[in-house]
């Protein structure tokens, strides 16, 4: 998917929230557990009841890999269905991955060919030739991380320059974003730290950015908003947890959407 | 496998080589392709031809995932072969994982326990909390990467702290060794970067090395024995296109077991 064509879904759509697909076989309630593939079905009740209010879908890697081959099976028949919705919506496959250069072009090939999704969030440390080969894809995108969520975001993240007093998540992006462009590359900005949006908008004000965090971890929406909304609106706000653990019955769809529902309401209020 | 078996394996085979199985299935001979597990059977040869000069066998994960679920089959047979040799080896999932808590987690148990690898090499961008959850692991051990062996290793990892002058790669090193202990982490460096495992020796001198970047990315084993072994060895140093792909033909194995006794032979030579 490209920029333009996300911005229109995201203004077509009134919504740009991003759904992460975070399915622990052990979450996800109980009755689905006699399917042929109970994390699929479940993905498919989430993605069905909320389709025409995310713009994004999320899932994240690890919660398939613990499941070995039936879990990478379930990621196939995940994507397999995202790409084949009326509305079109776009993809990440949130795998963190990075390696140096050939190897990297391997997980490009995974997650680009293989599996089809239109973008990977990819971890920084090791470097351009880690990155690069994520870019080579046409009309797929590398989400670096910049700044995460987590607790351990300030064990390294925020370690300052001797040469310039850049942060490293700042010197990340000014390194990082003359790798590729705006148009295949996006930033993880943690909303947990909304306020650092503000100064993250500096280094990089065109990229999109893909902000987890709002909800369960404790960011606010209005906060990512305020500081973190560009003229293409440039967000994707990711929430997990909250949307698809938001009922652990029979009604874990419909719970689903109304906290979908709130969200993108509340989207809709910010992009007006 | 423990600490010291670890060190008794590498005293019984005077060895301390890790083979990296990058099993790449468009570089395996083309004669494996009729098989029905080209990778798997290649990888099964060259395990046979070289399983008295290894002490560690490193498949990397993109090379498997770029297969989707055939690959993910492939990578579960070769550790469940490796996992049943009559003399124990120490196995690696070189995949570079590392996520918000509960998702390391996952991760953990994705090669932990699914796949039963002995250890996992994880990036440390994300702090604490996202290698935490390997640790917990009885048994089982984190390789944190710290100073990686390609180009890019100089966009970020050598960042130099404006507070103590630590750069990022030493900062990584004295934070991350108070999560575990010598017995369940190790450190991925480089090894074309040799005359700084003298430096690092100083900040982790009790932990295993693993050194990837001998032969093919052109370290010199004499070099990183030089100034990176210690009392325990300490060190796995891994070659892999340099001894996988040695020959494209039927003798594939053969030459593979070449080029790991010259390794081997010099490991000896070094150990003794």
């Amino acid at each position: 998917m490209t920029k333009q064509e996300l911005i229109a879904q995201i203004h077509k759509k009134q919504s740009f929230l991003c759904i992460g697909l975070d399915s622990e076989i052990n979450k996800i309630p109980k009755h689905l557990l006699k399917e042929e593939d109970p994390v699929f079905s479940f993905n498919k009740a989430i993605i069905d009841a909320t389709r025409d209010l995310a713009v994004a879908y999320k899932p994240n890697t690890a919660f398939y890999e613990s499941r070995g081959v039936e879990g990478w099976n379930s990621l196939k028949k995940t994507i397999d269905y995202l790409n084949h919705l009326e509305e079109p919506v776009f993809t990440i496959a949130d795998a963190k991955r990075g390696d140096i250069g050939n190897t990297s072009t391997q997980y490009a090939k995974a997650f680009f060919e293989q599996l089809n999704f239109d973008s990977v969030t990819v971890a920084p440390y090791m470097g351009r030739d880690s990155v690069a080969p994520f870019l080579e894809f046409e009309g797929k995108w590398a989400i670096v991380l910049a700044l995460t969520s987590n607790e351990g975001a300030f064990d390294f993240q925020f370690m300052q320059n001797a040469e310039n007093k850049q942060r490293l998540f700042e010197h990340v992006l000014e390194a990082s974003k003359l790798w590729g462009t705006n148009e295949n590359m996006m930033y993880v900005v943690g909303a947990t730290k909304a306020e650092m949006l503000q100064q993250i908008r500096k280094h990089i004000p065109d990229h999109f950015l893909l902000v987890p965090g709002v909800g369960a971890q404790g960011g606010s929406l209005d906060e990512v908003a305020k500081y973190g909304m560009n003229a293409d609106i440039g967000l994707l706000v990711n929430s997990s947890r909250g949307i698809i653990f938001a009922s652990e019955g029979k009604d874990f769809a419909e719970k689903a959407r109304e906290e979908a529902l709130k969200l993108q309401q509340q989207m809709a209020g910010l992009i007006s």
